[in-house]
Formats: structure tokens, sequence, C-alpha cells
């Protein structure tokens, strides 16, 4: 059983802290609903477990919590946005905005990102142009962390992209992954309850696959050579492009809160309605992912997913019985409440739910 | 020691041949030229020895010699390329171009191709977007041949997907993939060799990976669920955006050849310079790709390559020493050249050349 929260408490408690901070509601808001719709479709890894992380980056002044924003618009489908240092989901649900602005003129339209923070879940903002009947896609680069294909020391990070489509009857397609394996929490967590790792997820000093969770091991690559090639793309899109820095370069998430990260991100919209009618583009994705859920499925499996069936039931799930707080991000939480001096009774307002089930 | 090839010489035979079929010059010249590039390259599957089925495919008439092509642009940034079932590779050249010229004027250009057949490499048409100082993209589905994840039974095809960045002091990077873990020539020669495959290359009829060369196997998608993922992103983008069919659906390359394929494929183009300074852009993609290969490498790596490395240091070779070509290919040439009643004497052009050293 675990300790389950209605998003409303969490956002009250969440909204509560930035206030006290004294960070706009512009600047707070989009970072809220961010954390806790992605925690209600059950990605935890960039939910509202990332709160305290994101009060601390405030306190310390990484994060402008009153950035001044710039669009730069060379072209007509071509725009820049500098987002100031502020929060990175707060500039990439702008970026987001616009992207599908222009869009909806030209037919498409790119935004990169300069001067950004940490991203949050890549697919809040490509389901923003899906729900538009566009299509979205964006990524972003990370710190260092993944050890490139025939190496042994990590170099790109766990870069991830996004990609979705708006689908008749049901909620957008959407894929939102890293190109690491698995996540870094996912390893944390192995370590932990020293449990072993699988075959490939992760690369000891020696680059060689590693399942012992007592060594000291770094992210690789999935797919190998072809995960690899992905995440350069993504690299060269978000450093190179945009003019931030690379790979090891990054500041990292985690540590010396004293300086400013200066992430970038790219974000691509294409209206869907200059190429195919609407409707007909709905209609026929519904049939192609049906089709596939259709197909027989081998031995330890249920059913054939495709991207974003797990999160759409998770995301069911957790809407009618709240979004699971571990005791180490309750405690979490309970800090930052002392720190700002804020009532902690509102978060005693839980149930337990047993979210295995 | 392997027949090779100057590509004058095969670019010959293979014009006497196209001109022999009254096929255009302007429909030939890209295919020529495409597989020839291709082959010096080193993407031997998608290279010269793909000549002989493209003939036939002009006899049986599934290839239109004489298209019809129809641009339809309902956005500044958005164009449809009507290729009226001529040759993929000439009509993604024609693609390519007008995604270069619509980019150069919006920032963006985005070109989808319907009623098309065999894409050829599609790096061929992403580096022409970075030759031009823009940044390429493209993608392709296939037929039905690729199993999904925790599936048993073929679904989408081996869609391959292509990104390419100009750089400073060498060719573009550029990665060009199939989403497939391995190709479907590796395997046939494999099995033909009776050598057994490594694991996770392919999977039986149970969805499990197999190593023996003498069962019947199907592709399955690198990276496990996230290249599926992938693959989906890239059949949505060529049959859903596109009104084209879907997997299973769609008439296999090498069968039916009486019937027109009308496959789909997506085209993006973004120029640099509406985001950066294109002589920064080059200098600091070359110091990242620079960077990455001076990483320390595991044993059993010489060094840390990116995507395109290989492909270039074979260019070099081939381009001095040629075009290796089988004695199978070569007996396939022989045998168009027959059927053209073409003189096959151009075909004793070669040297011998040892092409694993």
């Amino acid at each position: 059983m675990t300790k389950a929260f209605q998003p409303e408490v969490l956002k009250h408690f969440f909204e509560d802290s930035f206030k006290k901070l004294d960070v706009p509601i512009e600047i707070y808001y989009p970072v809220i609903d961010g954390l806790i719709q992605t925690s209600l479709r059950g990605v935890d890894s960039h939910g509202v477990r990332l709160f305290p992380h994101y009060i601390k980056e405030v306190i310390s002044a990484r994060i402008n919590k009153n950035p001044n924003f710039t669009f730069t618009k060379k072209a007509a489908s071509a725009m820049i946005l500098d987002a100031d240092n502020t929060f990175g989901i707060s500039a990439s649900v702008l970026a987001m905005k616009k992207a599908i602005e222009i869009a909806k003129d030209t037919g498409v339209g790119a935004v990169s990102v300069i001067n950004s923070s940490h991203f949050g879940a890549a697919g809040i903002y490509s389901l923003m142009a899906a729900k538009n009947d566009m299509i979205g896609m964006c990524c972003t680069h990370t710190e260092s962390l993944v050890v490139p294909y025939g190496g042994k020391k990590p170099f790109l990070g766990t870069n991830a992209i996004t990609f979705a489509f708006p689908c008749e009857e049901e909620e957008p397609f959407c894929l939102d992954m890293a190109t690491s394996t698995v996540s870094l929490n996912k390893i944390r967590k192995y370590k932990e309850e020293e449990k072993e790792f699988e075959d490939g997820w992760v690369v000891n000093k020696e680059g060689e696959s590693c399942i012992d969770p007592k060594e000291e091991v770094y992210l690789s690559h999935f797919g190998g050579y072809k995960g690899y090639g992905l995440s350069m793309i993504i690299e060269i899109l978000c450093s190179i492009l945009t003019g931030m820095n690379f790979g090891p370069q990054i500041v990292p998430m985690f540590s010396d809160f004293e300086k400013k990260r200066h992430l970038g991100h790219f974000f691509l919209v294409i209206d869907i309605s200059k190429f195919q009618d609407i409707n007909i583009f709905k209609k026929r994705l519904k049939n192609l992912i049906d089709s596939i859920r259709k197909e027989p499925v081998k031995d330890g499996f249920n059913k054939i997913m495709v991207a974003n069936d797990p999160e759409k039931e998770k995301f069911k799930f957790r809407s009618k019985e709240g979004i699971p707080i571990s005791e180490i991000d309750l405690k979490n939480f309970k800090e930052i409440a002392d720190l700002l001096g804020l009532d902690k009774k509102i978060l005693e307002n839980y149930k337990n739910v047993d979210f295995d089930s």
C-alpha cells in the first residue's frame, strides 16, 4: 500500500510553496501542471517527486523566477526562444504554443529554446500539439551520463525525444523515450535494493555489461550503435543548433546549484491538415494501432501494446485513486514545508492505495 | 579477392539499359547516381545490386517510367508530391530539392511523397540537405517484415530514418538506419552460409530469439520497445499522414510485380542559418564529434566512431579501387544485358581487389 494524494492537494501545496518564494503564476503554473500530469500518466521519474528539486533551484537562484523571454524570428517557420534561465517546463510550454501557432500558419513550426533548464517529461509538449490536431515532436539533451557505443566513460546524456499524433476515440499516440536503455532512477532503485540488473542495462568501468548492483556502473544507449546515433541527433539539435554546451560540458542537475544549466531544446510541429484530412488521419491511426494490438502475442506477454498504452491505463487509475507518493518523497515535501514555513497539515490528506494490483 | 568496377563502367552499363527501355534521363539519372553513391559509401544492400530489380520493375510496368509529378502546396512550408508510381529514388531526390527550396524561404520545409516505390538508401537525400548547409531528415516505411515488441508475427517493415548535418573539414554527420536490429540481407547471407545468428537479431515463430540459421525466423526491432516505438513513428509519417497503406497491406518488394507499391515517404529540411551562424554550427559539430572520437575505448574496439564514419572510410577506398560486385550480382547484370540485347563486354572491365584488408 502506498500513500495516494489527489492532484488538487498536491497542487495546493506546490502553489503555496512557489507563492512563498514570489514566483509569478505564469512561471509556476506550467511547472505544477506539468509535474502533476506527468505523475498521473505514471511517469514518476519526471513527476511530482521533482518538486523539492525545483524549489531548491529557485532558492539557489539557479532558476531565474522572473525571466525576460525573448523571441527571435528570422523566417516564417523558425523561431528561437531565449528562456533566460527560468524553468525548462515554463519555457517549453511557451515554445510549444509558439510552434503550434506557426504551424497553423505555415504548416510547420520549429522553435529552438536556449538558456533553459530541466525539461521535465518530454511528452507534456508533444501531447499539446496532438491535442491541437497536429503532430508534435520535441527533444532535449541532458548532462553526461551514458557511455557511447564502444566506449567505457559517459559522454552524452539520457537525451530524450517524443512524438505525438492525434487519434480517433482515444488519447493521442505518444512516444516519449530517453535514449539510454533504462533510467538512472531505475538503476539507483536496484542498487538500493541490491537487486541484480538485467544484462545490457548498464556497463562497468571497463565498458562491459554488468549485472552486479554493488559495482560502479554507467548507463548505456538503448539498441547499441543505433540508439547512440539517435542520441547524437538529439545532442546536435539541442547543443549545436542552439549554441548551448554539449555532453560533459553540461552543468549536472543535482549538483553545482549555484550554476545555471544553459540547456537547449528543440520543438517541431506539423499541421496535419496541410497534408491529410484530419478526420481520415485520426481514423486511420486508430485502425493502425488497433490492428497491431490484435496481433498474436508471444509467451509471457498479455497483449501487444503501442506507445502511451501503459500511460493511458495509469492515467485512468490515478485520476480516480490519486498519485502515489513514496515515504522519501513525502519526507522531502515536508522538509520544503519546514524550509518555507508552511503548514504541513495539507500533506495529511491521503489515502492508502494498492498501486500494483 | 572480389571483382571491382569503376563507377563509370557501371554507370555506362546502367544508362544503356535504361535507354533501351525508353526511360527518360530525368527519371533514370537519379536512380543510377543514387545506387552508385550508395555502393561507394559501402551500403551494398541498397546499392548497385538493386539495379536488376529496378529494371524488372520497369519491364513489368510496376514502375511508371513517364510519371506526371504533381505538387500540392496548402501552406508555405508544407508540400505533397505525388510520384505517380515512378522510382522512389527519382521522386525522393525531387522531394528533397523542393524541401531545401522551401526551407531557404521559410526556415523549414516538409514534403510528403505519395504513390512512390522503393526508397533506396535514405542517406542519399539527407546528405543533399547537409551539402546545402541545412539539416536533412527523411524516412520511409516498407513492407511487413518485423515482429512488434511482445509479438510473434511480422507487422511493420524495416522502416528507415536518416538525419544529416553539415560539418567543418569533413563530410556531413549522417545517421541512416533501419529500425530492425539487422537487415534481411544479413539474415539471408547467414542462412546461406549456415552461420549462427547473434542473440537478439531475429525471432522464431514463437517470438523467441533464435540463433539457428535453419529455423524460419523474422526480424525484430532494434532496442526492444523503443525501436518498435520509433518504427511506429515512421509508419505514421509515411502511411497515415500520406494516405498510403500500412504494414501488412503494403505490396512486397520482390513479388507481385504486376502491382504498384504505393509507398509513402516524408522529408524535412531545416535551414540552420535561421537558428545559428552556419560556420559556428559546423565548427562546433566538428568539435563535438572529434571530442567523442577521442573518448577511451573498451576492449575489442579500436576507436569510438560516430554515424557515417564507416561509410566515409569505405567511400575513400572505393572511390579509388572501385565498387565490389559479387559473382551473383555480376550474373544478374549479365542476364539483364541478355534480356535487353546489350553487349556484355563492358562488364569485363574490372580488377580484382581485396576489400577486406
